[in-house]
């Protein structure tokens, strides 16, 4: 390919509202170019990527018996109405109707299709076990879309779904499955990937992994266990609280004025949040108060207590429900009939807290669990904090983040049964498989190859998924000498298989350099009119910034051992 | 693969409302399942043709220079509001709000997003020409989906969007695209396709030409010379009207009652339709009559007519013209201001014709063109009908019909200029490209190749494109020998290469003969007890039939060999 003829160009500037990494050099270097809130091209370089990782997918996929199909980007209501999910679903879900007046909606994952697809064409359990997918065009109506293609609303995806007629069946691909994700990942060339044991969320299922890059970039948080190697999405992540010793005084109901949150109350009381327990109050689905209870310095964790009560939560207006806000606690609390109440396990044991009187100016003092909350149960509701413990092996936990870069599902049967999709078995009786889903964006997956490899001055692809392998920068292309030879090796390049972009514009050798560095080839090739009178190329490897000097006659085997040498590399 | 983990299953019966081949064809051999009307999974062995015929498309896309890229399948109002495009496409253009309320639509083309692309990105006369293409879902709102893959609403088409500085560029650089669209349909395994001149329609563009597999099953009506080999769509074919003689008689008013239809009032004066002369009344988007004469025993061109009144048109209420509809004539006709009359060339000449009187139960007969309209225009605005010769060669014309299978448009710089892209000139000035156009959908061309090829025991691939090469039905495979030999077999297929579908099933050979030439690989593989014993393998050829028996040892060659060979049979 050559650069002068390349659609796309080089920016110097970041561009406006660009702050990742990724986001920027996608931006820079001519890969994207957006075409609304969420919604980019991909410019021919990108294409390539995506390309390339798409084949890298597909390969894992077929390794593990994959059979790959294609769903529409657009169904009709009555498919999703059967697994419940269109009206489960919020406003990410996009939904619109067509010139019939039918309601029809955009595809954000397949579950559905993929049931309709097996169901009556499947039958038997000696069809089983099989795994579909597809490379197809997802839409996700994201409220916050950012960071270029980090979170998009349209993004190409690998999901696939599998269908067993066991647990243990499903067990044995889930972990095949999850092999073929580490393998993909290590192929296109991350290094700094971790899984995470994560809430299956709106899939419905019980077992849930994520892969997650880790990176102060990510938006998840994760929590870590060096020692002994727990890893989990702090949304599901368990740890141990620190416990705060102390001797039970006497119980005192004490004026505290208008201190109401926990900083206000502290600074009242001259003592620290981990010795107070504080309340956040949430309303369900059905209107139904949500207290949680839980020691000053936690955080609730949202997901685990939605989950307790099997419904989205939202935060609760107190007055509604007679509660007096900032004065709330756990003792001689009045609440409406069928509300809930919670206690994190940060509160068992706990002694001398401080805690709302449920009136207003006034809070106890010296407040202690095992006296004063006789018999409450406690659940783990809080979010894992820095200097919890593990609950494995004791050790200190880790913080960090992470992009979630896929993930893996048990589903169980909440499609098939709903769908009412059933095998026959060997006894003659009839079974709704077990389903599995897998999936990776491909968008993001260009983006965290970025996030983990880019320098300073722009892209550093491996060779696995490089647009090009060679980026070949002539200097001086005005010279004659440079241009016929320039031209003869280009031409060899390209007869030797090696995929090469080649800089055949009459501009300076600073823009030529900077732009080949922004761009993010693995190897450069520079040719000028005083390496030609050596007869010679200079070779620069992108990643490691590594030059030196090939002879002309050498150059193309050269070349062709360094790229089988980093593909290598990669892949081993 | 084997055919007994393939998700699919073959049927017996017609399935219910499916009248064309290919169709009925994809349902009962396990390619297609429908989801919602005109909308469809692909299963895993149309997907393989799917990929094959892509594979193709790239290679020839890239060959003229283009580089792939993606652009969004959801786009924003704005963007189609540059080009006009968002309010004079009709309901085909599926359009909604996403979940800020915000106006977007489903794209059906994207020469707005092509553009969106490259302006700003080229620049300078030297970045031109350049081709960028896609193979992205698109999805048009049809009002009638029908014929399984052949009108659908959600379909895979490959586009791509060319940008020039000249016309003469262009027309270069079109040429070369009309090629490459014969390769591909070459490629794919048609024969019997052609081109025609077609109409651009809303694309909004000057030359246009449509690849039209020729078929009775086909929609659109072509015109044809089998002489000179003119071709064209029906929409703009030009055809020479046969003359009907006679010497002027004396124009008189007559009595004709009830008679309204020409029918009636040929069987009223006990004349014929050729020597009628009817009216057809329409009115433009601003309400204006357009009244259209001709002969009777010609039909409206409804294109060509709207494409002289600049505007979409619909039959018009004669009442509301003050007109007496039945009656209607083209002598002493009185009608609103900023109406349209027109005649058609087969009015040209006509002597001695019957026309309405243009009040009730009276119509004039022995009208003449040349003494009572003199003066007046005549336009071709009839659709060519059997017995018209051709405008070049005067030959008789032929009419049949076709499949769109690809199109091909020269677009001008209706977007170009709409949008506000220009690069610069040498002389420093700048221009507005011109752009070129040029569409392949991947689910036609899969169904066009059935159309064509297919037999009545099923579908019968081309060796370029067949899902796999060479299907596999051992007979009896609960022989112990058979089994073993059987795997053996499979397994030096797949090591040398050899795409093959293995049919592992227990079931009775019928059944494996029936389905293996409903799928339609080009190479049907049989082992039995009793080749076994003879130590040799039948090869049934799918499209010839052709029959005969390989030694197993030499097996595999002959395989290879029959594949290199069919496909360069296809492809030379």
């Amino acid at each position: 390919m050559k650069l002068s003829k390349l659609v796309g160009e080089r920016l110097k500037e970041v561009p406006n509202g660009a702050t990742l990494k990724s986001h920027i050099f996608l931006l820079r270097a001519g890969y994207i170019k957006q075409v609304s809130s969420g919604i980019f091209s991909l410019l021919p370089p990108a294409q390539r990527v995506s390309q390339k990782i798409q084949a890298i997918i597909r390969e894992e996929m077929n390794k593990i018996g994959g059979q790959e199909v294609l769903f529409p980007v657009v169904m009709p209501r009555e498919l999703w109405e059967l697994s419940g999910r269109y009206n489960s679903i919020q406003e990410e879900l996009l939904r619109f109707k067509d010139r019939t007046g039918h309601d029809m909606l955009l595809g954000m994952t397949h579950e559905e299709a993929a049931v309709h697809m097996v169901m009556n064409t499947v039958k038997s359990h000696e069809q089983l076990p099989c795994m579909i997918y597809q490379i197809q065009t997802k839409y996700r109506d994201e409220a916050r879309p950012r960071g270029g293609l980090i979170r998009v609303r349209e993004f190409t995806m690998k999901d696939a779904y599998s269908f067993h007629t066991s647990q243990e069946d499903l067990d044995e691909y889930y972990k095949k499955a999850y092999d073929a994700y580490n393998r993909i990942y290590k192929r296109i060339g991350l290094k700094n990937f971790i899984s995470v044991r994560s809430d299956s969320g709106i899939m419905g299922g019980k077992v849930a992994d994520e892969f997650m890059l880790v990176t102060d970039a990510g938006e998840d948080r994760l929590v870590l266990c060096d020692h002994c190697g727990y890893k989990a999405n702090m949304e599901v992540a368990e740890g141990v609280r620190q416990s705060v010793d102390g001797e039970e005084k006497e119980l005192k109901e004490v004026f505290t004025g208008n201190a109401k949150t926990i900083e206000e109350v502290c600074h009242f009381l001259e003592t620290e949040p981990s010795k107070t327990v504080k309340a956040v109050c949430y309303e369900t689905d059905k209107g139904e108060l949500v207290i949680a209870f839980l020691r000053g310095d936690y955080e609730i964790n949202e997901k685990k207590l939605a989950k307790l009560v099997r419904s989205e939560i939202k935060i609760a207006d107190t007055d509604k429900f007679g509660l007096v806000a900032g004065n709330i606690g756990c003792l001689n609390l009045t609440v409406p009939e069928n509300s809930y109440v919670f206690y994190d396990l940060s509160i068992k044991g706990l002694k001398n807290f401080v805690t709302g009187a449920n009136k207003g100016d006034y809070h106890f003092i010296n407040a202690s669990a095992d006296r004063d909350l006789n018999g409450v149960e406690f659940n783990d509701i809080a979010l894992v904090k820095e200097g919890d413990t593990c609950a494995i092996c004791g050790k200190k936990l880790r913080l960090t983040r992470g992009i979630e870069i896929g993930n893996i599902f048990q589903l169980g049967t909440k499609y098939t049964k709903s769908m009412g999709m059933k095998v026959s078995m060997p006894d003659g009786t009839t079974m709704e498989p077990i389903m599995g889903c897998y999936g990776i964006g491909i968008g993001r997956a260009i983006a965290s190859v970025i996030e983990e490899k880019a320098d300073d001055k722009g892209i550093v692809w491996p060779m696995t998924i490089a647009p090009w392998q060679v980026h070949f920068c002539p200097l001086r292309l005005d010279d004659e000498n440079v241009e016929v030879i320039s031209n003869e090796l280009y031409k060899k390049m390209i007869d030797a298989g090696i995929e090469v972009l080649f800089d055949d514009r009459h501009v300076s050798a600073g823009v030529k350099l900077t732009d080949s560095e922004l761009m993010g080839m693995p190897i450069r090739v520079i040719v000028s009119p005083k390496s030609i009178a050596n007869g010679t190329a200079e070779i620069m490897m992108r990643e490691s910034g590594e030059t030196y000097n090939v002879s002309f006659a050498n150059l193309i085997n050269e070349l062709l051992e360094l790229i089988a040498d980093q593909i290598e590399q990669i892949e081993d």
